[in-house]
């Protein structure tokens, strides 16, 4: 069956009717023709519950593959009701990075059920991905890919793959290996069915191999993926020795993950793991409150550059009127350059060696668009703010607005590209050095200038 | 060979070596070992003028593989100095949605040597998906993909699949049409191996499909790649038949170039099509300065409402002072709650009909954060500012100040997080209602409390 959106309201809604009047094949038949996320997703709107009645109506490989859908609250609930053959049997089926992804969010009392049930092997192998640190490749990994020999002549390797290719989680890419388990090569499902069966994998391998290292950072794993076009990448130990593979779905997670967090750090959020909606207020009062207290306190600084110059401002008083469209153009034109920076630095378009050729190229954006802004503003100050609005606005104010204009834009952009790649330099995460930490340091640069120029113009 | 990326810089410079000593086969063995990617890159950094010298030392299919990757002025300069015998054979080589890729980003004459020098069948491939939107899931497709029939059994579909599949993207999931090229069901290659030979392709196919039709957003079709895990997608017509696929490579593309321009969106920029450093700087002076000049333009009315209380100012000159510090936590209150609410309906978490679920969570996060601010922020005042620094800070100042901060953080945060669905439930695009234009409105709603508060508590 293929199915439509306009029509999910309404399967969920004949679901209900389905269960509360104890119809169960017929539920059983709607649920099996839908995708695993889907089947997840209706289960989670049903009464709590039903839940376990729903999850038992499904057919055992299915069934797993819902439940590594679903999310932690509902998998920990299943799983406290689950009977040990039942466990077993759920974790039996999942794909071992999913046990682990799934170990990793639960509480210790259901992760030492969850590994009990679990046969010799798997828990060997669930223990070795565990070790590895969070945002690191390895715990991504699967250990669950088919290894081939040198001598294996492609009638072999195809037999291994009908032998052991149920239990895999790709048959898509076949990784060989020498006897100590050093990766020599690969070979695609695709090479094996257009080669001779007595071709050995030593002359079909590509033996030009990219490979991932446990240790290195998920995210620039999975910035390989997008780069070379892969479906599976191996990863190796310090000995170069093959101890998993990652495939390209659990690789565009991460990237969404970690898009997401860049896209949060930009706008002074501390990350949370869970979507918007599942994080609890207190949660989020939490991932927002540094930033804001961080940035309040340091308002303080442009709050003394304006006391500090409150003669100049009793003298003229026309220009406090105008410190909010200063601040803010900078503070614009401060985050347009860092967030393009930032971006560019995360998806390695921008490199540190790159810096002079960035602030020269922000340089002269920074000429061209600080004095078009400038030329407008000196005629919307000339003919609205003065002619319609009756504001006292003189040549010489207009002149000191209008050039505070151009050096603010310039300090803007110097800052807002030159701090993010400064941060990256430093070991930070230039992610933090955006709209919200560069918009507090231009407001005071901003200010100085404008002061400075009133002085000097307007001889206060 | 694998390599790493310490020796990637000592590589360029041995090519360098190489080709300035005419050492072509040396060359030419240390470039067939790398990925195409990194030989584009090699190439792009060499002089010019070696860049055909390179290419034509490549083996014919990695050559073609190694152009799909070069940036458009290297792909052109190229075409332009191909024999039409070379053309061809570039373009034989390539995939079809590479091809027409190409063809979008190339000016007329060499567009039409392009399409001249392609086969009667290629051409009209290439017509067929040129003629779709630039954002539709027609113009990521590739017709390149494998269809069987129902009454084919497993041996068959595997002699199809040695037959055809050297020049198919992908093997890995092949497609059951009916003779109206209907969309039945589909096959993954892990099925046929595992499935005994005799079975028919009606027996073994899964017919729980889920396609993309050629007039959907590539967005929306890349987010269902991420959310179902796949690695392919069927493309269907209004007629429900199969014309095409999409594979993961490309479906990650879209979802990094899409994020990129949600990101850019959300800093008030004007997406541009390429990379910050191969952007010249009138496009990038183009790309940013409407979103400065209309917000520039709207800070009149910020402008306006502190002209308008100039006397009140001119009483309590040391409100001034505190003016930069509400408006930018405003800012920052008000970008959070939006950033946040526009990344989660880009990631359809959050729907339409979460809008009320979405300003009450945010009406309780405002309200602590407000307090917490404004607790922080009086003693700030009291301690630092009016005993340290002398600023002439009353109880009663303090407490404007403090009350306007909590009711801006809660205007903030509602005008934040309710704009981004409102502009969503319009047909408009969320990322454009983020942290600058919230600023603006809320820098305009934070001084009219700010003022109105100053009347009411310092009767000025």
């Amino acid at each position: 069956m293929s199915y439509e959106k306009e029509s999910f309201e309404a399967l969920i809604e004949r679901m209900r009717q389905y269960l509360s009047e104890k119809k169960y094949v017929q539920a059983r038949e709607t649920l099996v023709d839908l995708e695993p996320v889907d089947i997840a997703y209706i289960m989670e709107t049903l009464p709590e519950d039903t839940i376990p009645v729903v999850f038992r109506l499904l057919p055992k490989e299915l069934a797993a593959e819902v439940f590594v859908e679903l999310d932690s609250d509902s998998q920990e609930n299943l799983i406290k009701g689950f009977s040990k053959s039942e466990l077993k049997e759920v974790v039996d089926e999942l794909y071992l990075d999913d046990v682990v992804d799934i170990i990793e969010e639960m509480p210790a009392n259901v992760v030492k059920r969850i590994i009990a049930s679990a046969d010799a092997d798997t828990r060997r192998d669930i223990n070795n991905i565990l070790q590895y640190p969070e945002s690191s490749t390895g715990s991504i990994m699967t250990t669950e890919y088919i290894d081939l020999k040198t001598n294996m002549t492609v009638e072999d390797a195809l037999k291994k793959i009908r032998r052991v290719g149920q239990d895999m989680e790709t048959i898509n890419v076949m990784y060989i290996t020498d006897p100590a388990r050093h990766l020599l090569g690969y070979v695609t499902i695709r090479d094996l069915l257009l080669a001779d069966e007595n071709d050995t994998m030593e002359e079909i391998m590509d033996d030009s191999i990219i490979s991932a290292s446990t240790m290195d950072d998920q995210e620039e794993t999975a910035r390989k993926f997008s780069k070379y076009d892969f479906l599976t990448m191996p990863v190796v130990d310090k000995e170069h020795r093959l101890v998993g593979i990652v495939t390209v779905d659990d690789a565009l997670d991460v990237l969404v993950d970690e898009t997401t967090e860049d896209i949060e750090k930009m706008a002074a959020i501390t990350p949370t793991e869970d979507s918007y909606l599942n994080t609890g207020i207190i949660a989020t009062v939490k991932s927002r409150i540094p930033w804001l207290l961080l940035l309040m306190v340091s308002a303080t600084f442009t709050g003394q550059i304006i006391a500090s110059f409150e003669d100049a401002l009793a003298a003229y008083t026309v220009l406090t009127a105008y410190i909010p469209m200063l601040m803010d153009t900078g503070g614009n034109c401060g985050s347009q350059a860092s967030v393009t920076v930032i971006r560019g630095i995360s998806l390695d378009e921008i490199k540190l060696k790159d810096l002079t050729a960035v602030i020269w190229k922000e340089i002269r954006v920074a000429v061209i668009v600080g004095v078009i802004l400038a030329v407008c503003n000196f005629a919307k100050l000339m003919l609205v703010d003065k002619l319609l609005f009756h504001n006292p606005i003189t040549f010489t104010v207009a002149l000191v607005i209008c050039l505070t204009l151009i050096i603010t834009v310039l300090a803007a952009k110097l800052v807002g590209c030159s701090l993010p790649i400064f941060a990256k330099a430093m070991g930070f995460d230039p992610a933090v050095m955006a709209s919200p930490f560069i918009t507090t340091i231009v407001d005071a640069i901003s200010l100085l200038i404008y002061f400075q120029f009133a002085k000097m113009i307007l001889h206060i």
